[in-house]
């Protein structure tokens, strides 16, 4: 703690009392962020964003919280004051800055009571089934806030790439839905204030990160979805931004410096929407390249994602702090179970990794998956806590869990190669999973069969409505190792074309979340739907009590003849799953397995609720797949 | 060195001299490997393989050299007696077996001188370019060989998988020409005897592995040809097989051990060629797979590589000891500067490790690459020498290098992609140097665009004869970190399809390497083969002199429109290289290189010898390539 002190020293911070500041008439101050902070945090020094005209010019602070270290930039609209909360009961405490006699801002900070346990809340983990959704699209439980006055963007469901009116209450609404389909935790996609003119329905360009968007409800209404989650014994997951903000946020207009976000001299000419946007290259990959050119680099990692999202430049310790101090905030205020971080390498590398490491320094058994969109194994476990790979370059994100979007490629392209061959098919999957020893905690992984950014899985670009190919994906995504993530509308076999008619089209209105719509897929889904919805319900269902699928060991054997066979097993139980994605009846020799299958005689299949006996040989229906629990 | 004593203490090893032993008659022992051994060996405590009928039950040795240890098995036809060389020198030592009085086997083992600085001899390294051959289809320099008695398979010349009569003074004949392209080292595929009724002429069949298999010539000659490349400075790198030997080798007609080789009990009724055959599944991949099973570990690691290869058990001691000592036997034999090992990949992962490690402790200079067909970059880093990616199974191969099979996947598709794209055209090349940070050692790497067993490069499976594309092919191989390898014929353009028409066919014969060859591509080239070894020959005599090509840094760009651009440079040396894949004469922007170029204003392009003035554009053809050097 002593440390935390000494820094303080090299600034001018004044502690007396000015006891006729009370005296004359205050101005509170425009804006403080974090507006509030709790009692008793590890992270208890805690760097206050204070906004209003001239405020730097600001010449003493009264504080009640001890100051730590006062910041100022080149913006004389900032100042950043650094309060110490440490052994600081929860109340109100008032900081004061004046400037001569009479001029005198003001603002009271309150210390919150933190919940029980805060601290040692545990995140989702592969016990859990996550069901991912765009609020906007999910279900329209408050048709009152579709549009509201001060944001640009209003409803229009008839515009693909619109708002379509969906929010936090539709959410909360079918929340019994979500339970009851067996998925254990909600990954929203994001739900904070966008004010962008078009798509902000997707709300990836945020306009104040403090504030749930009106659209979708209130931070309360936030804080309510996950208290309503949590009586499910479900978990919440935030899907964090640390890349980037919209153009539109508050604080674009009126930048604290100009090194708060990434911006480019040869087009600091151009002046939209703040001066010196530059896109990405997107090559994520110079991340890791040794051969990497500086000019790569910097487009890669400064580039700005589109043009209407200013990069924040996470080398800036004011920037990376307030990042920090923000996605803690939501952590505590919500009592969320997981943050999912977009863009996760697209950021700047030891930025990202000191503010992942904030977070779970603050919460260690909490949980974070990076968005690692990537094509190789090698450089997604690159990006995991004390990853092997990573380590390489003495690069540690401290990031928990990565997503197999290898899998994924292996998964948009098998359920449709009926034929077997050295590469083909099932082999693909196969070989996604060798390179498991890449990972530094294979179980903390994401695998999923499509989200939001891509086609879907039962859309006419992948498998086309194909219930029996959904069963085998889905029966592979719900045994292998991982936390598996479904995306909403899978379960009840919607398509959309991301290729064809883009993003809006993967990102179609679930049926029955809006008053009026004709089918209702939550109460009275259509036969084929419910296909879908039964097999999903019966598998995720089954999944959340078996351990041995959740942290069990996972033993493959190479496919043959396109089917492909592995076990999950532990001390106590042990499951053979069997894919066959071969168009024939496979009748597999069972003698290949007999390390596994051990003295079993005989095992219940749970797709099928059938008996099956063990014997020599064992039948499996083409395109089809079973989970045997062994005896 | 007690230690080594220490252990023979468990054997009964008689010491005494039996006068008597020289009056009687002494039988010569049937066969002892190695033939002889080398005074001042790091690997000094020889063991010897006696081969003689009951030689097991010979009960005395006595030998002029100290016995270590004496090792017996199942077969009484073998013993196998370790001698300590230590300290010895050259000459001539006598070993004498008894049984009874009258019984007596005899051998006299020479330890012969070894060559000046034996031990420091330096390995191929990448300021070599190897010239790979296969040594029946280069040139037949002796046709008086091209049959012998004692071996099955007669010359053939018609039939492409036949035995068409190359050998190794064809080799020795057009050492001049080798040099004279430029390449500066030589792999010939395996020379040793291959006793094969069929296909022998690839010769990895092998059935005696301390002979040179008379069809090529003799040992001496074999020594003859590293002789006369060390003339020209060049380098000669040995084919050497661990995986595996022939069915025909004379060891499997009597085996020493039913674990000499790897063999399955479920087939172990079958009795071809010697009980116990199953193939190999190929899956390499099971040797870092986490999540492996047992069988499927079996199958690929211990199954045969076809039926006619029985799989050698490196993990038997005394079959890992003969490899070692059989492969140190060469090198000092002949004189060899590298090995390139068979199926590296395929063998016992701990096993071949030791016999790597054997060799590499005994020559620390020498180079080995380990043939590693993967198409992972993680996974063939696996298998160099100090991998980080191995270290995360904690196994280390001790193999310097290793195959770059992962860029010889893009170079097979890339040159015919026109079109640019997210992952298309030269960005699968960029993509591949991304990677690079998983190997332990990036210089000392294989990089090739075909081989003796892929289709020929300027076949019509790939760039089906079109010089341009070839140009920017081997442009690509020789200015990039690693060691080039150019496939004998390639530099004339030689086509071949293996995919249609077979293995023979991209192993057809150099053309003037037979008396009455109507095109004699050494020394009377067509125009065509012509501009092929025209442009070869420049670019390999370019390189040799340019040691920032050789282990210069290596800064890439990600390509835009198809076109890539790297540089190379070291504090001496910079040389840009662009590399236009697409069809359209492109206009570089140079301020995207400002950083390589810094303040160069000129530069010297190689393949054209023009002066090129470095100002804000570069100007380069569609499917072109330049090579610049800097001022």
């Amino acid at each position: 703690m002593k440390q935390k002190f000494k820094s303080v020293q090299i600034f001018t911070i004044v502690f007396v009392v000015l006891a006729f500041a009370k005296a004359v008439q205050a101005q509170s101050i425009e804006r403080i962020e974090p507006p509030n902070w709790w009692a008793g945090m590890e992270h208890s020094a805690v760097e206050f964003m204070m906004y209003h005209k001239d405020i730097a010019s600001y010449e003493t602070i009264v504080s009640d919280l001890p100051v730590l270290k006062v910041r100022k930039t080149e913006n004389p609209n900032y100042v950043f004051v650094t309060l110490d909360t440490q052994n600081q009961d929860p109340g109100n405490y008032q900081i004061t800055l004046t400037k001569g006699p009479l001029d005198v801002l003001n603002k009271t900070i309150e210390l919150k009571k933190r919940a029980d346990k805060s601290k040692l809340r545990k995140g989702f983990d592969s016990s859990d089934v996550i069901y991912l959704l765009m609020p906007d699209r999910f279900a329209n439980g408050d048709p009152s806030n579709d549009s509201v006055e001060g944001l640009s963007e209003k409803a229009d469901r008839e515009f693909k790439g619109g708002r379509h009116g969906g929010d936090i209450q539709g959410i909360i609404d079918n929340i019994d839905y979500i339970h009851d389909l067996g998925a254990t935790a909600v990954w929203s996609t994001p739900l904070l204030e966008d004010n962008d003119q078009r798509y902000s329905y997707h709300t990836y360009a945020q306009s104040d990160v403090y504030k749930i968007d009106p659209r979708y409800g209130s931070n309360n209404d936030y804080k309510r979805l996950a208290d309503e989650l949590h009586k499910k014994d479900m978990k919440l997951i935030m899907d964090y931004v640390t890349n980037h903000w919209g153009a539109t946020h508050w604080m674009m207009r009126d930048l604290p410096s100009k090194t708060w976000i990434h911006q480019f001299d040869d087009n600091a000419g151009k002046n939209y929407p703040v001066a010196g946007y530059a896109n990405s290259s997107y090559r994520q990959t110079t991340q890791m390249d040794p051969n990497v050119s500086d000019n790569d680099m910097k487009y890669a990692e400064k580039g700005w994602f589109v043009s209407t999202m200013p990069d924040l430049n996470q080398s800036d310790p004011l920037v990376l702090n307030y990042l920090i101090q923000n996605s803690l905030w939501w952590i505590e205020y919500a009592g969320l179970d997981g943050f999912r971080v977009d863009t996760y390498s697209y950021n700047e590398k030891e930025g990202i990794a000191k503010w992942t490491k904030a977070i779970m320094n603050e919460y260690p058994y909490f949980n974070i998956v990076g968005e690692t969109w990537l094509h190789d194994q090698a450089q997604i476990a690159y990006w995991q806590k004390d990853s092997p790979v990573g380590a390489i370059q003495n690069f540690n994100s401290g990031c928990p869990s990565v997503m197999d979007f290898t899998l994924h490629d292996a998964i948009m392209t098998v359920f449709n190669e009926d034929a077997q061959g050295w590469d083909k098919g099932m082999i693909k999957v196969y070989e996604n999973f060798v390179n498991d020893f890449l990972y530094s905690d294979i179980d903390n992984i994401l695998v999923f069969a499509g989200n939001h950014d891509t086609n879907r899985i039962n859309g006419n670009a992948l498998l086309n409505g194909n219930l029996e190919k959904y069963k085998l994906a889905m029966t592979l995504i719900m045994t292998v190792r991982g936390i598996p993530q479904i995306y909403y509308g899978d379960e009840i076999g919607m398509g959309g074309n991301r290729d064809t008619d883009g993003d809006g089209d993967i990102r179609r209105d679930f049926p029955g979340g809006w008053d009026g719509d004709e089918n209702n897929a939550f109460d009275k889904p259509t036969k084929l739907q419910k296909g879908y919805q039964d097999f999903t319900r019966k598998l995720l269902n089954y999944r959340k009590s078996k351990p041995v699928i959740h942290t069990g060991k996972f033993t493959q054997f190479v496919p043959e003849n396109n089917c492909y066979v592995y076990f999950r097993h532990n001390d106590d139980e042990k499951i053979m799953v069997v894919i066959n994605n071969n168009p024939q009846k496979m009748t597999l020799d069972l003698s290949r397995f007999r390390e596994m299958l051990h003295s079993s005689s005989t095992g219940k299949e749970i797709i099928s609720d059938r008996t099956i006996v063990i014997d020599e040989t064992l039948n499996v229906r083409g395109k089809s797949s079973m989970i045997i629990e062994l005896d």
